[in-house]
């Protein structure tokens, strides 16, 4: 019987072939204006399950972007692994920052991709990733070496908060029953330290809006006698932060898990070199809460940051004005116990509070989504890291990520399952961040690992 | 022989369609899209000194945007009045807030401007109070009322900070060679209490800029562990304020004139209703400086005020981003005194010192200029206050202005006369914002108060 290996030195072309049409698609879930484009990868999306072998294929519409369903049940005995995955991307702005256009992907090497990677907005997040299990059904089903009950779930708003989504679970519970939830759209340490991300982090997105006098004033003739809303604005954003960087917010550490000595010490055991991470990234230092270390801070601690912010005027030259209005976008990213919507509130609340005399404020949610922790001795984490060990040569390191993917949260609430988060990404791929790119190492490498956990998963489910 | 009263009302109409031209032509200085209109209105200035009577008028060529020059000169013997004014307007944006486009002028009535007035950007600030001039030029040379010399400098580069202006005034000293400089670029109290602009407040203009990673990073996977160059910035922009908004740059109060019990009185007489000023700009509550009133934090007192602010995501939508770069653009409004360069380095220094590990700072000074006092005892001043007197049938009220006019006291450096500060706009009439207006009876009041000046300035110099 044909192996993954030997069918994937045969394909390897078409592989890359097919997902750099798929990546040249602009599916912009962020911006209106992409919408046609974000349909037409919807139906990509669709042909590309029913070619790989599924039995049903439908695009099921949604109030925004729809969401792409497949499956195929070979027998209602055997277990069934439901794949997510999202097929809409970030936008590409600062769009000057790119060395190649975001939707004409290249293929070029780089230090960690020495055989090629591809070069595009979505490469790794999370179309490459996404793509890698289509194929590994393709494989299974070709060569009749599907184990078990597949079901495909691929959504066009996950960049954008999901907001359909739970909606359509709630109510496609039957439709959606499985055993264990597939997802790949996190990372690995290393291409040498393969990696399976036990936690992900929650998220608030907020939009805040400070509005002082009711026009754009002359600075000479207002200015220092009125509230100006950016400088109220960048006033009110400090006070989030005391001198330890721990946030303001009343309320805001009341639910978070804390750590014991030992479960620190067993997270500073997963290779890391500071030296190394401020290179790569050329900062003199590392910034962030006091008595946590670079690690800790951007996993399991709850974390808020400005991600953009802006007001006044922006353009050439000067103006000497005295804006009206000064907006923020702010995202805090929560850990495990922190109700998500509790701090959207309790931000909106201290927000308010502290606005002073002279602005209005108005804060409007956005989205968010819960943190989640995988554990490690279920069926589900086995089954992968035994996947990895075939592939990899060695056993995944448990790690905790920094990312939220709200919707595992919902899944478990819902469909009553966990998900095993099987990310072949690395950190500097550059998701969300010009010159996104996706090894083709690692695109390959997922695709031969997948079938492994369909594999032993079936096998540890008798 | 005709007054000015009956010469007014036969040209009232051409004097209106003239100007409205005159505001067609989008000649923002700050923006080199429009270079082209800059230079056509140019143009359209040196013709109208032309029919207004000059014998000479030129386009000087600068670097930048060209500097008109003309002049009627009768009699070596006689005083000579230098205008000056500038034919460039502030960019119109945000766009959206125009309820008529900036560039195709209207003539609507408000409460304040019952007669109507003109609505276009450049209406008052310059456009509309540099023509007046032209048009009482037009009057005395064509009823031979013309009593001294006369030489016009209108400039194109006053909003984006006179860069060239000052080398032009430095080679041309003879040209220029003046007894007083007569500007009407300020306002008045309001239409029943003229007023006349005694003090100007000085300007350092500069951008800044945060660098922390060297790309866009994603949120979740860095989010917490390194520095954001927004949230370091509005830190940054927060700390240069005290909680009794005194600014906390070291040594920038240090050479603050400061006035006495008795002047701060004087100044208080100026008639002012804080319910009124906070109910016109919709605010709950004044802010500033403690300590002083509304009328000293705006005129008296040296203030800074961030003019625009810009970095991360700002579209439509979210984005988990942490941007690379933040930046802001900050004005400082300086009194007699202080002196521009000065404090623009004392800013330069002390921001680079405040920022923290993790990120770069990069401050670029932009433009600026000195603060300036015109004694009420100088033949000029009391020449338009009888002026004013025969127009108004009041004395105006001397004032100090917030505002800036930087090339003021480099005229009293270079040419050695002093600037009286004609302004006939009102601070509603929205100059720097959407929907700037200048009153129909203002723009006539001007041309008809301009000649007196010219007769009373050449009586008492005698």
């Amino acid at each position: 019987m044909k192996n993954i290996q030997s069918y994937i030195t045969e394909n390897k072309e078409r592989f890359l072939n097919e997902l750099i049409e798929l990546l040249k698609i602009p599916s912009i879930s962020a911006d209106s204006a992409y919408k046609t484009d974000t349909l037409k990868t919807a139906e990509a999306v669709k042909t590309s399950l029913e070619k790989a072998g599924c039995d049903h294929v439908e695009i099921c519409e949604t109030p925004g972007n729809p969401i792409v369903y497949g499956e195929k049940i070979i027998d209602k005995n055997l277990p069934t692994v439901l794949v997510y995955g999202h097929y809409d991307v970030q936008p590409p702005d600062p769009i000057n920052l790119w060395d190649s256009p975001p939707f004409e992907p290249v293929i070029k090497t780089t230090e960690k991709h020495p055989d090629g990677a591809i070069f595009a907005r979505g490469a790794c997040d999370d179309k490459g990733q996404m793509y890698m299990h289509v194929k590994a059904l393709e494989f299974m089903t070709s060569t009749n070496q599907l184990p078990c009950n597949v079901k495909f779930m691929i959504e066009g708003e996950e960049e954008v908060g999901s907001v359909n989504l739970a909606p359509f679970v709630k109510n496609n519970h039957e439709k959606l029953k499985n055993d264990v939830i597939l997802i790949s759209d996190t990372g690995m340490i290393a291409n040498d330290t393969p990696s399976i991300t036990t936690g992900l982090r929650g998220l608030s997105y907020v939009e805040v809006e400070v509005t002082g006098p009711n026009r754009d004033l002359h600075s000479g003739l207002y200015g220092g006698a009125v509230a100006n809303p950016i400088n109220i604005l960048a006033k009110m954003i400090a006070s989030l932060h005391d001198e330890n960087n721990h946030i303001t917010i009343p309320g805001f550490y009341d639910k978070v898990e804390e750590l014991s000595t030992e479960e620190r010490a067993e997270m500073a055991k997963a290779p890391f070199n500071l030296e190394n991470y401020k290179k790569a990234l050329d900062i003199d230092a590392v910034y962030g809460e006091k008595e946590f270390s670079t690690n800790e801070r951007n996993s399991i601690r709850p974390t808020l940051d400005v991600n953009g912010i802006w007001g006044g005027y922006t353009g050439e030259g000067a103006k000497t004005v005295i804006a009206s209005k000064a907006y923020a976008k702010i995202s805090m990213r929560l850990v495990p116990n922190q109700e998500w919507e509790d701090i959207t509130n309790l931000f909106q609340k201290h927000f308010e509070n502290i606005a002073p005399e002279g602005v209005k404020v108005k804060v409007t949610p956005h989205h968010g989504g819960q943190g989640y922790v995988t554990p490690i001795d279920s069926i589900g984490y086995q089954a992968a890291s035994k996947a990895y060990e075939d592939t990899f040569g060695k056993t995944p390191i448990p790690q905790r990520s920094g990312g939220s993917i709200p919707i595992v949260s919902l899944f478990e609430q819902e469909l009553k399952s966990k998900t095993i988060l099987m990310g072949f990404g690395l950190d500097s791929d550059a998701i969300h961040s010009p010159n996104e790119h996706f090894g083709i190492w690692n695109y390959l490498k997922g695709i031969e690992t997948i079938p492994g956990f369909y594999k032993y998963f079936t096998e540890l489910s008798k």
